[in-house]
This record gives C-alpha cells, sequence and structure tokens, in this order.
C-alpha cells in the first residue's frame, strides 16, 4: 500500500483503547466517579501507587521539539509528529511497549526542559528524539537528573548500542588489531558512538579514534569547540587537528554519521588495506555501498533497509526501554549500553557474515533478549 | 471486581495500540524511515495535512493540572491522573474517541497555558478537566482564543448542558412559570449553568436567578466579588445581595452545585410548594433525597449512580466532542450547548417521568443524537 494511503487509512498509526469495558452503572462507577475517587486518594496519600494505578507506570513518551528530523534538519515539531508515531508504533509491535508520541513547539531548551518536567509524571520513561546537537546533550542531561525515570534520547544511545554491535561483528571477522577509526560527524550519533568506543579501547583492540566535524579533527587545539566537541577532543587525547582528507588515510574503519561528509572512492583508497566503512547518513550513505566495496572495503555498512548491514536504532530501543521498564533501573549508563552491544552482537554469532553484521531488525526476539541482559546487570 | 483491583490489572485503564501490524521490511520502512519522510515533508509544505496522516486529526486530550478534582480539591496532578484516564475509558466506550490523559504539574495558569499551547498540535481537540475556579475560566478563554481546535473545560459546560436537559424535563412535567430559580455554587458549574439559564429566561418562564456563594447572593452591590461572580450578579440583574436561607424562601428550583452548601429540610419547606431540588455536590449531595421529598420536593436529582435522576457531565461530552471533531465547529457557543441540552431532553421526552428526567449515562446512542445536532447546526 502507499506510504499516503497507510498514513491516512486510520489518521494516523496508533489508537488508544479502554482495558475495561463498561456495559453498566457498576463499571462506570469504577473507573469513574465516586468509586475512581478511592484511586485519587491512594495516590495522594503515596505517590508511589501512580505508576499501579494508571498508564503512567507503563507508557513511554516519545518527546520532540523537531529540530533534527530523519536527514531533513528543522523541519519543525508538526511534521516531525509521523516519525514520533512511527517509533511508537515500533515499541508497540516489537517490544509489547505502550508508547505516546508527543511534539512540542518549543525550541528554547530551558522552557523544552520545563514542559518536559510538567508533564513527566504521566510517564514512566522519556525518549527524547530529533532534537539537534548540541541542545540535545543538555536537554538529555537535565532531565535525566532532574527527573525519577529514564530519560534516553535515542538518536544518540539507540544508534551508539546498535552501531557498535555491528562494528563488533566487522572486527570479529576480520582479526583487526591497532584499529584505527574515524568519525565523520560529532553530533547527537557521533558523540554517542564515540563514548562507547572509548570505553572499549583495550577489549576492541582500538588504537586511535579520530572524530571530525565539518572543519576537522576535533582536537584540544582547536578554539572554536563547544563543551561536547571539547569533551570528545579530551577523550579521544587528540592534540592537533587535521582535515578530514588527511586523517581518513590509514584508518581501518570509517563511521559517517552526518549528512555534511561523504566519503569518495579515493579516500576509501587512501585508508588500510580492506578497509570497514559504515555509512550511516539518511537517506544518502556518505558512499554508496557498491563504489565503496569496488574501491576495496572488505565490509560496508548503511542506514538503509535496501542494502545488507542496516544499523538502525530501532533493534536497540524496544529493548533498552522494555530492560529498564522491567528493571526499574533509571540510568542508561555506559557499561548498560556496552551491555546491549554484546548482548546483540552475540545472538547474532551464529549467523555473522560480512553482509550479516547484525539481526534482521524484523527479529521480535531483540527486545527479550536485551531486556534480559539489563535484568542481569541489575540484579549483580 | 474490586476497584483496586480493576486499576491494577493493567496498569490503568487504556492502551496504546498500533493500527499497523509491522511484519517486514516494505511496511518498517513505510511507517519509519525512510518512507515516513514523505509524509513529514508533505506536513512541512501543508500543515494541514497533519490532521489528515496522524493521531493529531483525531485525538482529543483530557488535561488537569489536578486543583478542582471530584469533591477532594486541590489533590495535585498525580492524584487526578486516574480520573482523567477514567474521562479518556468513557470517550473510547461511549464514543468511539481517541483520548489520551495529561496531567500538568504547573499551577500557575500563564504557565499552564503556554504548556497547552505548546503541545496542542498533537490534538484534535481539548478537555480540560478538574481546575480550580476562577481560573479556570481564564484558562478556558485564552486557550479558546488562541488556538485552533475546540477547548473546553467540561466542569462547566458538560455539567451545565445536562443539568440544563434535566431541569427541561422537570418544568415540562410540573408545567411551572414565573420560575425561581437558585443557584448555590459559583464555581465552574454554576457559573456555566447560570450563563445557559439566562439565554433561556422567556423560552424557560424563568422570572429570577439568584446564585449564591459562601457570602451569599451575587449582586452588584458586593464589593468583593471577582470579574466572573461580578458578571453573574450582572446578567442576573441582581443588584442587592442577601443571605442564601432568605434566598432561597420561595424558590421554586434548586441547583446545588458546591460542596460548602448544604440544604436543609427546613429550606427546602421554606421554598415554593412542590419544588425541584438538584442537588448535585459530589459525592455528598447538598440535601439526601429522601429528605428533600419527605420536605415536599416534587423532583429531585443528585450526581450520584445509586439514586435515581443521576445528573453527570459523562451523558455530555462524549457527544460534544464527536459532534466537534466531526462537524469541524471550532467553538462550543451558548447556543451549541443549548442545543445539545434540548437533543438530550427530546431523546427522552417518551420515557421522561420525575424519576426519569435524563437518558441512562449507559445509553450509547446519545453521542450520535448530539453529533447529529451539531452536524445540523453546522450546516445552517
Amino acid at each position: 500500500m502507499d506510504v499516503f494511503e497507510i498514513h491516512k487509512l486510520n489518521r494516523g498509526k496508533l489508537r488508544i483503547e479502554s482495558t475495561i469495558e463498561v456495559n453498566d452503572r457498576e463499571m462506570l462507577s469504577q473507573i469513574y466517579t465516586p468509586n475512581v475517587g478511592k484511586i485519587c486518594m491512594a495516590i495522594k496519600d503515596d505517590p508511589g501507587l501512580l505508576s499501579e494505578y494508571t498508564i503512567a507506570g507503563k507508557t513511554v513518551a516519545v518527546i520532540s521539539d523537531g529540530t533534527a528530523v530523519l536527514g531533513f534538519g528543522d523541519i519543525g515539531p508538526k511534521a516531525a509528529l509521523p516519525v514520533m508515531e512511527g517509533k511508537c508504533v515500533i515499541f508497540k509491535e516489537f517490544a509489547g511497549i505502550n508508547a505516546y508520541p508527543i511534539c512540542l513547539d518549543e525550541k528554547d531548551p530551558e522552557k523544552f526542559i520545563n514542559i518536559v518536567k510538567s508533564m513527566a509524571l504521566n510517564f514512566a520513561a522519556i525518549n527524547l528524539e530529533d532534537i539537534c546537537a548540541p541542545k540535545c546533550f543538555e536537554i538529555e542531561k537535565r532531565l535525566s537528573e532532574e527527573l525519577p525515570i529514564p530519560v534516553i534520547h535515542d538518536d544518540q544511545h539507540g544508534t551508539a548500542i546498535v552501531t557498535l554491535a555491528a562494528l563488533m561483528g566487522a572486527l570479529r571477522l576480520t582479526g583487526r588489531k591497532n584499529v584505527k577509526i574515524v568519525v565523520a560527524g560529532a553530533g547527537a550519533a557521533g558523540n554517542a558512538i564515540t563514548k562507547l568506543l572509548v570505553n572499549l579501547e583495550k577489549e576492541m583492540h582500538i588504537a586511535e579514534i579520530g572524530v571530525y566535524d565539518t572543519k576537522g579533527l576535533l582536537a584540544t587545539d582547536r578554539n572554536d569547540l563547544d563543551i561536547y566537541k571539547h569533551e570528545l577532543a579530551l577523550l579521544t587525547r587528540q592534540t592537533k587537528t587535521n582535515l578530514f582528507e588527511s586523517g581518513i588515510r590509514g584508518a581501518d574503519v570509517f563511521i559517517g554519521v552526518s549528512a555534511a561528509n561523504s566519503l569518495s572512492k579515493q579516500m576509501v583508497k587512501s585508508m588500510a588495506k580492506k578497509p570497514i566503512v559504515f555509512a550511516l547518513a539518511n537517506p544518502i550513505p556518505e558512499i554508496m555501498p557498491e563504489l565503496a566495496l569496488a574501491a576495496g572495503a572488505e565490509i560496508v555498512a548503511t542506514g538503509r533497509s535496501d542494502f545488507d548491514n542496516q544499523i538502525n536504532n530501532a533493534l536497540a530501543y524496544p529493548g533498552v526501554f522494555k530492560g529498564l521498564l522491567a528493571s526499574g533501573v533509571k540510568k542508561a549508563d555506559i557499561e548498560l549500553k556496552i551491555a546491549a552491544s554484546k548482548a546483540i552482537f552475540e545472538y547474532n554469532l551464529p549467523n555473522l557474515t560480512k553482509l550479516n553484521l547484525l539481526p534482521s531488525i524484523l527479529d521480535k526476539k531483540i527486545p527479550d533478549i536485551i531486556t534480559k541482559t539489563i535484568m542481569e546487570m541489575s540484579k549483580s
């Protein structure tokens, strides 16, 4: 069916249902006045009961301001709503999670934070989505600190978890050591991917990580970096900037997460022999797979569903949220994210090939695999 | 089933479902990246399409700050959520409307207004609920003026529509003329009921309306009235205040909508012969029906489901919102509310008795009766 027809058929992709049939006065008085008053007063006396007696205990909010939607950028909160609704469909279809989309017409980070805080009581967790960098970092940090529920900006962490799982597979298949990684893009995804990688330098035999924005390598000798980019320069111990064209030379792994960069055949040829190329820009990858392969790449992944090795955060976020809700863990810290990556990687090991770095995005067992991992972590 | 069990069974009374099954990559790419991007860009180019392609076109938000919940008063937004969720269940069960509850942790009216405005794009209409007077008036007025969708504070208008329908029935049965009405309570419901009544003075043979707060009759010689109470004094042409005890003498109709007032047997005896008594305070009526009847009342109604003649706004709001959504009418003005009252009254005419002023709250035909009325009004 045509994409417009699909969206028009039921006015969007979600519906809200009652879990209770109301066919007599008895039930009406239980779910509404007067007897619902007993539930109200129980919650007033013990606010912790809110999560037991209302949807606030089971529902994830998918919240965006529409400033960084897909590859389109700032298209506004109205145009962003179909994406948020789609994420909620995936939550339900893949992990059985109730999720509700809310796009906010508010671009000021401080006001945005206050609005989300004022409505957070209605939800068990918050999935921030498609909010532009750098404000996405501040918004996530503040909400995560100031709210008693998990708050995750999925463009950072969902993408990072899946990218890392794919990279684990690629390094296992190729057996590379002394790995030099170039991350092209220092926004939401580039930031989160880099932070996972620096925590795995030993384990993954990573010798060097260089993160590039449009001006060049993030290094401490640059004076145009915001605090988030400066932090990446410090974490990757880069002290002297250079241009992407020179940085890519000899690199073993390219991870592209910005529509601004493109990777030429020539650049792939300048990389180490048989390099790994993750061209994740959407919808147009930094280099098309056939070109990268022709230039000598051994393994290629993109964000697209029409090529092999699709790296898509939908493989991670339903399970991550399911695991957090089931375990009561509040914060998705670095250890949890790495554990989620490993869970995906290990689940796929029996089927791991250069054209199959990840399990299928349609494999509805993945959320439970991740949930199990998080549950076990929370007990230890 | 016990009310606590009912609420605990599924964590609340609502669930969110996908309208689309996602079993292959094809469908995944339609509801999510990359093809959902076509819907995003269509909405960016024509924001009016938002209501065609997303749940924003069909979903009512039930929004409260928890400052005037049932008879409990200001119990806060968490304790209010079970009521809002119950309203959403009634929306779905009785009118097939998707409705979502949001309680906001924000008591400042200006900030509350701004928060609701920032999230209004996600909804087709807003049902404000359980917000205390007088700020409920300002909040409803401002949101109604500043948003392009219907905004209705149901504690005012839902209650008023059903009360008026019941009064039409009572006056038809008793054939009273020169009717003197006392409204006890000048909050949300009292205000809205009075405004409907003054518009029907001729048609309903109303000779006098007096509205009382805890200090006495709202009249223009009082200097302690806020602008909303002063407006009621003007509308009812009351120039000299008096106490409730003297105002109730000789009255034909008592309409109680405030937990603060109570009506003694003696007071009922002081009313005109065979008076009409609507004791709508919840959960404890201003006078119990058997006492009012023993004191000579001819017709008695309450807000409770365990007595005859239950006056409950659930009889009105599912139909009012269904009618507004179906017709595209933006504002529920006085004419529309009166028409809704008449539609309920007329539908019940064949069954009208002193013990049956209104149709059953469980009669799922009512929303369509009201919808039909609103559709016809919108065409004329």
